[in-house]
């Protein structure tokens, strides 16, 4: 019986790391978890989960502890919930704030199922410095394209392309001109997959994919990562051999399947619901590397492959006060590309290697976005 | 440095076996070939690789004796090449004739690269049960879509299905009623891949692709085989895990990436010549289950998967003589299929589990096939 905490229990993937613990409560017992503002399943998961004993929550939730009066509900201090005796820890949460759960997870040496792919992007070094430290530590990637190269890799041969497939999103076909008649409804609609507002608009404008680019140059340590665009999502990523010879992984898209990988790795084991890929009407493969110059994120994301974060840290932080606006209808969708550029091409490459100084560079880069925002409007 | 023995060296895998052998002269030594009625490269060959000291040909070289004096030359006894200090034996002949190769390797436990499909075909059964008596024997198989398969396994997990793909021929298209008007010019003109004339005849009637099921139940010990349709023979075959999960080996056809991984395994080295996948345009990859009812040879070799021979064997010496008969012009191409057909379901299941047994009812066949095609006429 193995321990888990889930952070993010709330979010896409949180609801589905817990459709996966349901029906395998025999092998995994979920002992604590986070929400942030949306509690209203909240309910149903404790009466569903009876051994978890500690909740965090971003906001107060009094008619809740009158009710489970055993589970101890508290607000501050979430890394706090990785406790000592917890064998797996889910991180499921969005964002910067997700960072401190991930450092944590590798201190304490736990396994760590990390759907959250910004501590790669703005902490990728101190990640790797710290794994060498803590070399108990694993980090499972909850994302497709890296499962996907996760489970292409050797032991005995070193990769020589990573190629990172992209759906493109639901507007791979406008130009930059006509991206500028893009409202929130159509940024909204992702083709394949199901997941939060903000990772379907980071589909949308690309910088989720620079964003695994990121995280798989600090996950499988090589800059040679080229972006296929592949609308129908059937190949998660492949992996390229110095022979020529390339692997590939292929399902449904699911990110059930992702997770309930990671949680029986090495052992494969059916989950409930799971669709087989079927060849009974002829499948339709399209692969093409990317255009760069039309998807500026990517362009970007590979000016960041090397020792520095302060750029990095920037795109991620720009990003998300400006999706945040576009969400808020404070500013138009080919406007968060725009705005990030532009702080991105100012910032100078820095290397910030601890947390309060990747914290302060992420909170200065924020400032500065807003002020941006607001002299846009 | 390894001792390596080539059977088969003048056709056209040995032909490829000898090119990466060429440029890998610091790690592997070529000590014997066979080569069968195709003498024309021999002198070349043996000026190029100067540790040969035996050769097999199964006509008289008597002009090369006098050149090449230290050589053994020989013509009977082909098995004997297998020395005691050969690393690697390279299994490049066609047809029934490569099984005593096939078996020979595996008593004497050596590293066998195994291009001879046949031998699974007619004694896949034999072949299992010798390999748990000389456990130390490896079989690699020297077939694009097995090291597809081999590539793609898991230690620690089994198989659910294995998708062997098909570039389906040239007449993949047609109908079974066009498929009588099929000329042999027609016949050899296979649109991936270059091959020996038997095997692109196998390739067109689908043959190949069941004698490919055989090979692939007998190495992977699965009986879960779909085979695809796949015309650009990028995907070279795939295996899908318990969890959905499928894995896809993907590269430009070529078998000389085939056998220089096999010679490398489980390092991956760069070749001669190769040549990597290229997104820069759109790559469209098909991929849809074959229909059983118009590739007849593909039904057949679903219904030999069990413990009995007898119908393999029958399939592959039937189909040795009607090839050859089509390739002499004494039958139509879509004969093979109707002549190997009828001689398969008059054939009743027995299994023959000893070399003498299996050649005396291949010679059976043989003997009934040719009657039948002269009766035909």
């Amino acid at each position: 019986m193995k321990n888990v905490v889930l952070f993010g229990a709330s979010g896409n993937i949180g609801k589905q790391t817990l459709e996966i613990l349901k029906t395998n409560k025999n092998k995994f017992k979920l002992i604590a978890i986070s929400v942030g503002k949306r509690i209203n399943d909240l309910e149903t998961i404790l009466e569903e989960f009876k051994d978890i004993k500690t909740v965090y929550s971003s906001v107060s939730i009094e008619n809740l502890k009158n009710k489970f009066t055993k589970i101890n509900f508290v607000s501050n201090n979430i890394e706090e919930l990785i406790y000592n005796d917890a064998h797996i820890i889910v991180n499921a949460l969005s964002g910067f704030f997700g960072l401190k759960i991930t450092l944590e997870a590798i201190k304490k040496e736990k396994i760590l199922l990390n759907a959250n792919k910004e501590s790669f992007v703005v902490a990728g070094n101190l990640i790797q410095e710290l794994q060498q430290k803590f070399v108990k530590a694993k980090i499972y990637p909850v994302d497709s394209e890296h499962c996907a190269i996760f489970q292409c890799l050797e032991v005995d041969n070193q990769i020589n392309n990573i190629y990172l497939t992209a759906s493109g999103g639901p507007f791979r076909n406008l130009t930059l001109e006509e991206i500028k008649n893009v409202n929130l409804k159509d940024a909204l609609n992702h083709p394949n997959w199901n997941m939060g507002s903000k990772i379907t608009i980071d589909s949308a404008t690309m910088f989720n994919k620079a964003f695994e680019i990121l995280e798989a140059y600090h996950l499988f340590k090589t800059k040679n990562i080229i972006t296929l665009v592949h609308p129908n999502s059937i190949i998660h990523s492949m992996v390229e051999f110095k022979d020529g010879s390339i692997k590939a992984q292929l399902s449904v898209p699911d990110m059930k399947q992702v997770i309930n990988y990671f949680f029986n790795y090495p052992d494969r084991v059916e989950f409930t619901n799971q669709k087989n890929l079927n060849f009974k009407e002829t499948l339709n493969l399209q692969l093409k590397e990317i255009d760069q110059n039309r998807f500026i994120p990517i362009k970007m994301a590979l000016g960041c492959l090397d020792e520095y974060n302060s750029k990095a840290i920037c795109m991620n932080a720009a990003n998300e006060v400006c999706v945040e606006a576009f969400l808020n209808n404070e500013i138009e969708f080919y406007q968060i590309t725009e705005i990030v550029s532009k702080i991105f091409h100012t910032t100078q490459k820095i290397n910030y290697n601890n947390y309060n100084d990747i914290c302060a560079f992420d909170k200065k880069v924020r400032e500065l976005t807003i002020s941006l925002i607001k002299g846009d409007k």
